[in-house]
């Protein structure tokens, strides 16, 4: 009964991360952990993380300050998946709003998800900071 | 401005997809799409995934009847993962709990993720039925 690290991803064996707020349950943002970023993680108490682009491991929060704190982490049936319950310092998102998933699609238009245009996608959040400000 | 299918598992390129209960906000399951079945997704109003090791698109529910209604979509800020607010009939996991999420680690413990011991894992749900009854 191990952590599966299934998801190779550019030669990387990965599990799905989800951070969420240990006390709303509002998704943060989705990443991937190999088995390091994980470990560091459970060591530290912040969140750690694989970035598949820049193929190494980054403490979230390492630029903008913005950390993670666990409080929990979960795991899932095929252990092949995680999830960070987190005090979110700042905000998650670079782009400045609280969680990355401050879009939603309107389904209703029944949008051509290979070439979306304005009115298939609304901002549900409030920006909280200006990235330049940050970064 | 699309959805970035950026992820590509076993020679399918796929975004991250998370369920989540659209009352509580409690995380149910993560799986991947690719962009067949986000389409089938928003044309049922039914979640489809894809299924990295079975390499098809599967309907939520198929087997077990346990499908999941879709209320909202939400898109995060790279646009690689999106959220799915779904109402679950039934439950999620194929192990009987409603969430797939439903054993945390004891990080307290330390453990280490490449041998877990009994006591580095704990349930934490409430089994709602035998999978032997479903499947």
């Amino acid at each position: 009964m191990n952590i599966n690290f299934r998801h190779e991803i550019n030669g990387e064996k990965l599990v799905t991360a989800i951070a969420q707020d240990y006390e709303t349950n509002e998704i943060l943002m989705t990443a991937n952990m190999n088995s390091k970023a994980l470990n560091k993680t459970i060591e530290t108490g912040k969140a750690y993380y694989w970035s598949t682009s820049r193929k190494r491991i980054w403490l979230k929060g390492e630029s903008s300050g913005h950390t993670q704190e666990v409080q929990e982490i979960l795991v899932d049936c095929d252990m092949d998946a995680v999830i960070l319950k987190v005090k979110q310092n700042g905000a998650a998102c670079h782009k400045g709003y609280y969680s990355c998933f401050f879009r939603k699609l309107n389904t209703n238009n029944k949008p051509n998800i290979m070439n979306l245009n304005n009115e298939d996608i609304e901002v549900i959040s409030e920006k909280l900071f200006n990235p330049e400000d940050i970064y």
